[in-house]
């Protein structure tokens, strides 16, 4: 890359200034460039973490993104702020239980030559961040199964979806409480988990650490953990292998 | 009581002397007495905890105890301590692998006409808390069915005794790591759980932390919790419990 | 069991298609089954737990359960979700202070022929979590004595209903601050002590953790531990714990 | 499945102890089966965790492993044990850096037609997880590259080796102290990154309590978490996913 | 004393029900009878806690204190509820800043012939806790000094103050952030000091946890440390000592 | 000092009320004293940390110090208070950003002729700290280069940036969610880092625990640390260094 | 002081070097020489902290102390050092369970004309910090009865000695595992109590933490708290305040 | 400077090979260079971070560093791996009390004609850290004046020597057990206080953690903190400013 723009140079096709840009700081590191090409490349929008900012910033860097990406996906998003984005832009889509705010270029469908992501929860209250998993990796173009309400403490609810669960590329186990679900799908399936603790449960649960910890010394093999309430995280993961796994 | 001993002393039965050592603090109580009481009513011997006593201290400990049950149990005993206490009273057993010592005026024996407690443990390193608890409930008159290595990466070794496991009176599970062993048995099983973390596991195990968190925060109704490695708790409280049921 | 469906099967007396549903996942591993047959055998209701779920949730749940069940007990329900459930359904009742809603197809009454738990709590602050205890266990048709207010600050109040206490089948003690109570009360009965430690207290109370803490390290044997501020967890140990005696 | 083997028996095809044998508890769920075969599918050996077994039980249990299986690993293998493993069966390899013993029927080859694993390592001191994670994955028949020493606080040596680390298929990057490594990775690549947390450090690292946190909370996507000083977990999701971008 | 009773009933000067209320359990323990006397004997009011109780329960109490005491202590009243009590009890006084409630018989007097107690506070946002623990030593009857804002930062103040403080019985200690304070007046006075960390700070104050341990590890003698925010353990304990140090 | 005092005494120039005051206890310390000089030394104006004082006290103290200072500074004041204090004060100024309200007798201004700090922070979220770090450094009369958003994910922002760090006499370096910018700006740099860990972030973030953990253990050379979220401590600690830096 | 100082220096009795001298710091302050004069008059002994200190050490400091006291006490102290002191200083005396090394040029005595400390322990493993603090108070010259062995699980124990316990001017209560005696006792006396958490139990005692936070949220009034395990703590605060009700 | 290379291969001043190395990753981001530079330019040297290095790795790392530089510095050297590097090198010196093993091209002296740092400890027990502080600093060239054993159970100490301290340039203030004198040190100073906290305590020191709370809880200003036990961070941030202090 260097040695096409310096021959350039050297050849008269490039003045200085325009190789100087090429050549400009994160352009001679490649990683700057690189992070474009990444998002072209991966067909990955770049991601808008709405906590902490105002509904003008949120506005104006979608728009940013909007203008050369074909999805654009916030997360974390107020009612209220979701309301004003698509007051604004009524092309976006709000889903109220994940707090995620999207719009893709076509409609998320499911496609069958392709493999797809288990998403799957111990439990109702836990539907949120399984619900933002979900979605993540659906605007990310994946095809995902859900498999909700199939916690530990009625393990057949489970077992009754074990065949769909094991042929996944990869899945997203969420759950709170003692967050025990990971270890038992770890040990039944033979792909990659991601998993997800919650928050949800009370007392000596401490705002999902109780889960984060069991996730972390599952003793099932393949069992990898992001942090607290990261839906979103568990969901990029799972698109990130379901991505190398279809291009394999 | 107070009205027989009040009026023994008012028609002149009893002396004043003999009626103050009869309303003496523990006596009036009358929990002093019960305590006693207890052991003989129960048919359970008193527990001696070894951890942080001499050998001198055991032995005197054991005889007095010995001169009036018909079961003596020490815990928590060093390899060096038993060689000791065994030289002595070569009447005692040492079981090496739960370091409990202990004397029964009769063996142990595994009563058909009377219903039994499940041991459960995940892993093989925590068969050393599980043999405590099983032994412990040996010890004070219980039968004991163990069911081993059937940690939840593998579940199917579970089901496999599942059958066994549910005839149970009640269940004690032992589990390390992320001791998610406890929240899946209860939820197949309709007796009580007690669940044992043990300290088994490395990094963000923290000593037993990750599983006795897991095991307070189950989902699972119908389980409640040991101290990390209490062996001998588990198999106390499930005696306790088995005891009630037999005599229910 | 298999065996029988299979021999229904060779000979003709069972088409493939009902044998299949038969062997159908959770029936061939006898679980699902066998949880349905828990609650009928048990006289245990299902238990909703009401926190995180809606109240349009909440209610189709309880429609269900009260088809098939005499009972139906709702946890942790906010008083807001408790006017909506009784509007809909005036035969429930909701318990302010524990924040129960339930329905039994008979009343709760007193049988003086069984056995009955003793609730103890050690402040009035920790009555919302003992009333918890203490309504599930007599929603799951057990007897309940409480004995509220009887801290260790002023020992004397607990030993006058000691008697009463040492005649229970089982006992459940709620404490908050130091959690000192189970410990004292484990010393003095031959009975299984459930301990519940609750969130009542300041500074480093750190929100029940201390109470917690205390429970799990009790030198009292014959103590295990349920979740902080799980008055429900304590009810339905014992539950499970008398139901045994009673049957024993 | 169960279709089949029930129309063996229903044309006699199959006997009944012969059915009742397949459709047995864990055949009837099809995990326990899908385990054996999961093994075979995947060209993955049965792991054995060495700590807190006895130097027979993995000598009894590698035996086993060996008599049907291409590759055996056993992680954390002291020094004793691994010289008495290697004295009883020469054919194993002792790696004294990872504590990793190994047999594989075939040499460790870099089979330049597939991708690669980077394993990246903060400082020497982590080496030792490194090269856990390292040698677990090409046991599990990976090709890997690593990358040593490069960590944030000379980011330049990271730098260098950039282009490498971005062709790879998937990351594990190991550091103890802060663990700032993989947030720094996670932005330069686009492939998955799995982080291992390490124990390196004094003070307020608090035994990697530090890193853990650093990695469960890095502001880059695309990276998830095993626990502290789990070079194998990372080794081991590593090889999961390379081996489905390799299926792909 | 039993034998006093004894002796009555022996001579018939007592009858057996009169007797039996006399030797109830908490009066033949002798602690109840203790309960009340140590009262009478000690000049201090029963203290109520006010937190977590009804306006109802709390009146109903203090009238039922108020009966036969000479003082009325209610401590961590809110504002409301401190307003319905003097509405109906307009002889109580509330302190907004300690949010103490209380009535004495007699106003509170510094009585010049005996020693008093110091309260030193660090800052000016101690001062709610400061004055919890001086109020609560002035209405139990002792002398109060107050030495506020001499917090170590700023260190002259304090010595300015040195003299004062060194010819008190008894110091309490308030300080909140690190709560080096008691250390350094720890080292200055030859007196017991009382150590009340606050939960004033931020960040990594983790609410008063930073202050609380400071004092628990000084390395100056004579200090001991009630809970967090604990202003009216600090004041009754003081009281405790300076009492013994009047009467000594 | 002492000396020349005593000389005055002792030759008449000086009388022993004079010199009593000017030996009295914290001038005879030289602390007190140098406290006032100190602040005319310095340029430093005294702070008042607004948190938990009432409007009236922040007033009255921000008129005592003006009346004698060029500069008054007050951190972490609420919106209202800063309203009530501008209505009094119309010449002071509220940055409502970092909850600073301040007044200086010449307006900030950038001096070419001195060095800067580098204020630098992770992201967009982070703001309200590091303007409390930049504004209470310009107040402090310090020159302040602004660095924002160039967290470690997206590292080649700072490196576009990073010959105008290097430069900087001293940098303050703000970061939430895993805090690693410290320790890659630490690796860059030749001059004292001070770190400032912040709260933003969620699950295992603990509050700013886990940045402050990764500050704390950072493997660059050269980082100091302040409390979480004490924007005001990272300025001022800078501040402190770069006035060395000019006297140098 | 000063003044009289000045005065005689402005007489011409005091020349202005002796003058420096004592207006010199610590002596202008008072603090060092009252140091020096608090031991006389406390008839309290220097104490030396023996951790962490070489023997040479220990012996330089001990016998610079013993030339101006009539006590010397060396807290934990190695039995090796005890030896190497002893044979040294043949007129000292190592208590081996305390491991405290003490000299008195008087014997130990117990004065019935006064008043003692009563120290309590919960059991027998808690020996060793119940000396260490008996033996200081005794060391210190006050009266201590013992009471070991009285735990919370078998109250009568502590009800046998109430009588003795209650009548003692100030209790020091030392308790491991749960911690739960001194509310016990806190509840049934009217003197302060000084309570001694220690390090002794296993599993979620984590050190000591139990027994500290149940002592720190006593509901029970006048209970002050020391460090775990600090014996020596206990026993000073304790004769602080019985040398106070001495002098009263 | 890209410019330039660029003109020179337009010009062909530069070959292509030649330009691409000078554009290479680290030197067209002139931060590796710059790290050789800034050692040069700084005269300090390159330290070695001896744990978990075995002999012959520091060994072949010091010579590297000799060949180039003025000074080498080793932290954290083992007894062991002390005696064997100077056997190999005996122109190094090792420190036993601090674990530092260096070598300087001229002696260690102290330059009148610059300020100092001053490095001050608590109590004996914390030399092993405040040597590391100190002599660290020392050999990266500043004067160091030492001020140990001056904590704050008896603050005269400090008192006495507090003239000199002020006058330093940077303090390092080390202390473990509650760690409170650079609270009292930064509200006596002018200058930047470098706190150390050291695990040196016992019980709820938890290994330091209680040291460190409070100093990042500081109400000084002025102060900031490394890791526990963190000597060679205090000395080398103190360098870096006194180094600052010098240039000015």
């Amino acid at each position: 890359m260097i040695e096409t723009i310096l021959k350039q140079v050297q050849q008269g096709e490039l003045n200085i200034d325009e190789a100087k840009k090429k050549l400009a700081l994160y352009e001679d590191l490649g990683f700057a460039k690189v992070d474009h090409h990444r998002k072209k490349r991966q067909g990955f929008p770049e991601i808008i973490y709405g906590e902490g900012k105002t509904v003008e910033q949120i506005i104006s860097i979608l728009e940013a993104i909007k203008a050369r990406e074909e999805e654009v996906l916030i997360t974390r998003v107020t009612e209220e702020a979701a309301v004003a984005i698509i007051k604004k832009h009524p092309e976006f889509t709000y889903s109220e239980i994940s707090h995620l705010v999207y719009w893709k270029n076509q409609p998320i469908t499911y496609d069958e030559s392709k493999g797809y992501i288990a998403v799957i929860c111990a439990g109702t209250s836990d539907l949120k961040v399984a619900e933002e998993a979900a979605l993540t990796a659906e605007v990310l173009g994946c095809n995902v199964k859900r498999f909700y309400d199939v916690g530990v403490a009625g393990i057949h609810r489970l077992f009754d979806q074990l065949d769909a669960i094991q042929h996944a590329t990869v899945s997203v186990v969420v759950a709170g409480m003692e967050g025990a679900l990971p270890s038992v799908v770890g040990g039944l399936v033979s792909h990659p988990v991601i998993a997800v603790p919650t928050s949800i449960g009370y007392g000596a649960n401490f705002h999902g650490l109780s889960a984060l910890l069991t996730m972390l010394n599952s003793c099932a093999s393949g069992i990898s953990v992001v942090n607290i309430d990261n839906g979103f995280g568990g969901g990029y993961n799972a698109a990130l292998i379901d991505r190398l796994a279809s291009k394999g």
